[in-house]
């Protein structure tokens, strides 16, 4: 072999070498930026929904405090329970540029004890323990009669790791179908969400506001 | 020049080419990795702190309703406010490894109208428009004298871009050193993180449950 040869050999060595550095260099970095904040839902084997441990790093939506919903219901001297709303944030960037929910998005809506005179607060409320976590996911492929499912973490003794959907049966499904401002969610509640879903017109026709169940 | 000449020289051309693509690849990925969320708090040219754009991405704490501070508050007639808390990311995940704030934590506090009677909400209480954003910040460099500063974006036409810290005679600066579970932070309002803090012993021996101002 001529010695220019050896070159040309060597050098297309180096230049494959390094290539292949800077390209797994950049796979590697590409995965972490996928995989922070990890991939939601997650579903067990027997194709139950798993409780995320993570979602209070999901993007929180809102609060409410001892909402009812209907004229049946009775707040007077019940103890009140606050509830927090979260995101899934692959779902909840995907929503401030279309004003729609993406497959995939879950919601978890935290339930905690409202507590009065915790530690220098002398009025109003504050967040105590958790009394119960439900979620809902977007799924079409899963679940192709509406496209969405709505779980309840909460068991005999406590929350549960994992979960079977509702029964199409319960409240949830069509409450959730009448009454919500965008696809089976109520961004009527969420305020930011709200907004970005009127400049982006994606707030469903039938949506009623002065509408009461 | 030799022909085998040209072809190393063209060779090394697009090795060099290749690898700075590859490069160029990788250090776009990693600065996109590092830059979401963003690093806060940002400064403006004049030192005053940037009102963040993306705090509803931050980690959300806790919410309150109509909380008021000290024997002379009262509440009956007034109308109530949500209080909603937002930490940085990058200081969330350290207190839940350490249950200490690093240098750089920045808080948010937005205030939110608690409005009743939203759509099928027909008890309890929801959130609207934001009434009021202020901000602490950790920064054991830029507030040597106790590490800490407090912020308010409320300006007379609305809320402004950026602030300087409210004077050290302000009562927050006082009412945070005094009154506080951990490091000048209301952790015991935080019940995730208060959890975090007793299990890692870092609640400030000073600190009262019982104790009212």
């Amino acid at each position: 072999m001529h010695p220019k040869e050896h070159q040309v050999g060597f050098m297309r060595a180096v230049a494959l070498a390094a290539c292949f550095f800077a390209l797994t260099a950049a796979w590697s970095l590409s995965s972490k930026a996928q995989t922070r904040p990890p991939a939601a839902p997650t579903w067990s084997p027997s194709g139950q929904l798993e409780r995320p441990a993570d979602y209070r790093e999901w993007v929180y939506l809102t609060s409410g405090l001892g909402m009812t919903y209907g004229p049946a219901q009775v707040t007077a001297g019940q103890h009140q329970m606050f509830d927090n709303v979260f995101v899934t944030p692959a779902a909840y960037r995907e929503f401030l540029a279309s004003g729609t929910w993406p497959d995939k998005t879950m919601f978890i809506l935290e339930m905690r004890d409202a507590q009065t005179n915790v530690s220098i607060n002398s009025g109003g409320q504050t967040q105590g323990g958790v009394m119960g976590i439900e979620a809902s996911v977007k799924d079409r492929a899963r679940f192709p009669n509406g496209g969405w499912a709505y779980f309840s973490f909460d068991g005999p003794q406590g929350l549960v790791p994992s979960t079977a959907p509702l029964p199409t049966t319960a409240r949830c499904y069509s409450c959730h179908q009448t009454n919500t401002a965008v696809d089976n969610t109520f961004v009527q509640f969420y305020p930011t969400l709200f907004e970005v879903a009127k400049r982006l017109g994606t707030i469903k026709p039938t949506y009623d506001p002065t509408h009461r169940p």
